[in-house]
């Protein structure tokens, strides 16, 4: 697959943007590295001037951008998200470097549309929303100031993503991406498992709505890791809606 | 030598720029990597107000700039010099990659001071000017729009000035993540698992001993992926003990 296509599919998403000259800063750093899906999420001010302006030239960007009220309405479709975040969440993905990161979105590129996912920029992703992405990435800074603007975090991964999707023969990455022969499960696909996962130990009484603790982000973090197929969802969906069958629950077989 | 002191030892200078925001932009970036010494050769408007803005927590960098009125003074003291340029030129320095250049230039950090020489916004630098350099750098753009902002420039560079420095220092993977905290399970306790599930699919009808397929291959290679904790487990099969009791099957409660 040419590199122009697998980053034509990378889908950049804003949470939460605050300001807008950052939103314009974003596209503008994507479209100089080949990115061209802008995705926000309740931007706190959009359309704006600000925008337009910081984005000089990839004001297409902005008004092609798909705005959604939830980080899910964004990804729907999506066969791999990561998370941009500063630190190691509790249950989140392991955060992995920029590089390697960069180099398994790509892989995944080859498979359907993949999100890179920013929070905002004062608070950043909440736990919730690094739970709906299968990995992290924390760009490494100095730890005395790691004050990373949005526009230069976007930037910084744009350019990974260029270099990985340029980087090495296309082989290679194809050989990389072997071992999943099956389509990976898309975004929705893998939410609807979880909701399936979750009706079904409510009504066993494993799990109680009222008492959640940490068993549902734990359920994410496992899933999360193996980056399911759309057949293995199936089968998995499949298990749970047999219990249900015996249990009188559910659909009527 | 320390990482630390390597990148104390990186100067950027910024030859004429025109908008005091992108030498704001340029200092914030260098501090987020570790970078400190921002020297500035005749720049059109400074000190500005909207350098410090841009600058946010990175002022100190513009308080201790140095100015200078030619790049042959910026340069003084330095025993490499690399010019960023977004094209070959005659007679210059061959240009390399962002990745192998920032190696070569931390590689003579080890000898003393060097430098990353910025051209102006609008004109980049002059052919006199990449002759003082010894080597020079081409940031890979989309050539349909290769319009990248003097800050986010210096960002990419530095960015990648720190990935060098550390790259021969502890495993980033390692500073950056707690991997897993509990842990793993062990191969019985995984066996434990497929034997449990192959016993509450069977009870519920999803999988027939006599005609088997392929599901357990299937499940093993999703299960094996995720590289299961102990306290996964125990969640799986107390998710699987919970449908049994409902089904009147397994272990008494």
């Amino acid at each position: 697959m040419k590199p122009e296509v697998l980053l034509s599919r990378i889908s950049v998403v804003l949470c939460r943007p605050s300001h807008p000259g950052n939103i314009g800063a974003a596209a503008r750093a994507m479209k100089t590295m080949g990115l061209s899906d802008l995705r926000l999420v309740t931007p706190k001010q959009f359309p704006d001037p600000e925008a337009d302006t910081r984005a000089t030239g990839a004001v297409d960007l902005l008004a092609n951008a798909k705005i959604t009220t939830t980080l899910a309405d964004a990804l729907a479709g999506s066969v791999f998200a990561v998370a941009v975040s500063a630190r190691q969440r509790d249950l989140g993905p392991a955060v992995g470097t920029p590089r390697e990161t960069m180099a398994r979105l790509l892989a995944a590129a080859t498979q359907g549309t993949v999100a890179l996912v920013f929070g905002n920029e004062t608070v950043g992703l909440s736990n919730e929303e690094v739970l709906q992405c299968q990995a992290a990435v924390t760009i490494p800074t100095n730890p005395d100031f790691s004050s990373l603007n949005l526009g230069a975090a976007v930037q910084v991964l744009s350019y990974e993503c260029r270099m990985a999707a340029f980087a090495g023969a296309a082989p290679l990455r194809e050989q990389l991406t072997t071992p999943f022969t099956a389509p990976p499960a898309t975004h929705d696909e893998i939410e609807g498992l979880y909701g399936h996962l979750e009706a079904v130990m409510t009504e066993t009484g494993f799990f109680n709505p009222a008492q959640p603790g940490r068993l549902l982000p734990k359920l994410r973090r496992l899933f999360g890791r193996a980056e399911l197929e759309r057949d293995e969802v199936n089968i998995l969906r499949g298990i749970l809606a047999s219990t249900q069958q015996r249990t009188g629950h559910g659909r009527k077989g």
